[in-house]
Parts: structure tokens; C-alpha cells; sequence
């Protein structure tokens, strides 16, 4: 894969959580994760211009944390799983730890949104911010 | 932002699609879009185990013809709408132009997966597979 071309990821943000450690994050927002922050580069809040309080968005992340080289897991780190291949599980180990996490707008102010429930941990890399389209209510 | 710590995407795999150009393609795949290709790089196969022919999945792209410069839009390309920020709109245009799909599984051929419908055009890089998560239907 060496010659293959790659593509840079500048994060707009970072995650501010009373969440640090990994071990401590639950596996999905929906499983007790609190609410969190997402504190925007404040040069790109002009791309924020539109999203309200109480809407729902897709926060993308990087889960700077994972391991890169794994391509297959132990669903939920459950040792009694069979492995399954990464692509079919929401392990954070994957090629390009790309984080998913559908959340609600609770606050808006300036270029840091509250947001929740988050299982993302304090310091994680935002990468990308999207609304959930109402048509599906999906990503 | 020169300072900034950037992280590197290496394409999974790429999109096969009779999409050949970003003005003829829908804006959503719900919006009459073909089915595609997700020619996953064989190396990354054992990445695969585990999906099944029928389920719905979240393709992750790089929507590798888009602007990053850009913070705000007219909502779907119409000049009647007022300006939104890109991060409240699923414009291909925003710092890091990263698409999510949500497809059904069609097919499954070794390392390539027939899904559909998919609005991504012929050539654009996967970066990455994840189900879709049973307890939400959603991302």
C-alpha cells in the first residue's frame, strides 16, 4: 500500500469530556455516556451557521487512540465472541478510526457546541459535523 | 491552522459505479442512485467477515472532488436559499469532505460488495465500513 495515495485530515475541533480514559467510555452514547462539548476551531464558525438546539447531528471523529493495524476484534471486547472483520463492528481498531456518534444539540454558544449523549473521550479529534437527514433519520 | 496535528486516510477500497460524473449524481442515495461496487483493497478482506447480504451498512468516503475552503453554502446547490454553514448541510464541500452512505448489502464477492442505492460517483475512495447499529437504525 505504500505507493496508494492518502488524504490529510485537519480536525475543525476537539471533544471536551469528563471522560478520559478509554477504558472508562462506554461503547455507545446510548450505553450512560454524559454530555460533552465540542469546542470548533473558532476560524470555522461561519460553518456552523444553521444548526439549532435540539436537532440532531452526526459528529465524525478520530479516534486518535485505536490501533490502525487490526482487522479483525472480539465483538465488544467480549472475549467468548467469535472474531469478526472490523468492517463489520463499531471497533474503535480499524484502518482509519473514523468515529460515528449521532448526538443532540443542547447548547449553542459561539463556536462550542454542547452536545450529548457523547462516548467520545476529552481530547478526541473532530473531524467532521453533519445533520441527520429527516427523511431517514439516519446518517 | 499550520500548526495543527493532522492525521492521514488510506483509501479501504473505491467505489465502482456507472456514476462517472459529480453533476449527474443525486444528491442522496434515496434520491435514485444506482447500485455500486465497493471494491475493497484484498489485502483488507478478513476486515469483511462477518457481514451478511441483506444488512444495511454505513460506507464512509472521500468525496475526493470537493472543496475545502468552503464553509457555507446554498442548501442542495439552490441560489434561492439563504446561505448555511456547511456543517448544517450534507454539502461534498466542507474541510474534510468525508460522505456517509447508509446502503444495503446486495452481494458479497471475495473482497467487493454489491450494495445500493449509492450516490457516490465511479472512482471515489472508501475509507471505511461500519454497520448500522440495530438499537438505533441509525449511525
Amino acid at each position: 500500500m505504500s505507493a496508494a495515495i492518502t488524504y490529510t485530515l485537519t480536525p475543525i475541533g476537539v471533544v471536551r469530556s469528563s471522560l478520559t480514559q478509554r477504558d472508562e467510555a462506554p461503547m455507545q452514547g446510548s450505553e450512560g455516556a454524559p454530555d460533552a462539548w465540542l469546542d470548533v476551531t473558532p476560524n470555522l464558525v461561519a460553518g456552523l451557521d444553521g444548526l439549532v438546539v435540539g436537532q440532531a447531528i452526526i459528529v465524525v471523529t478520530w479516534l486518535h487512540q485505536a490501533r490502525r493495524d487490526v482487522l479483525q476484534v472480539h465483538p465488544r471486547g467480549d472475549q467468548k465472541m467469535p472474531l469478526s472483520g472490523v468492517f463489520a463492528t463499531r471497533s474503535p481498531d480499524r484502518p482509519n478510526p473514523l468515529g460515528l456518534h449521532r448526538v443532540q444539540i443542547l447548547e449553542i454558544a459561539g463556536s462550542k457546541l454542547k452536545v450529548g449523549p457523547l462516548e467520545a473521550i476529552d481530547g478526541t479529534p473532530i473531524v467532521d459535523i453533519k445533520p441527520v437527514l429527516a427523511e431517514s433519520a439516519d446518517s
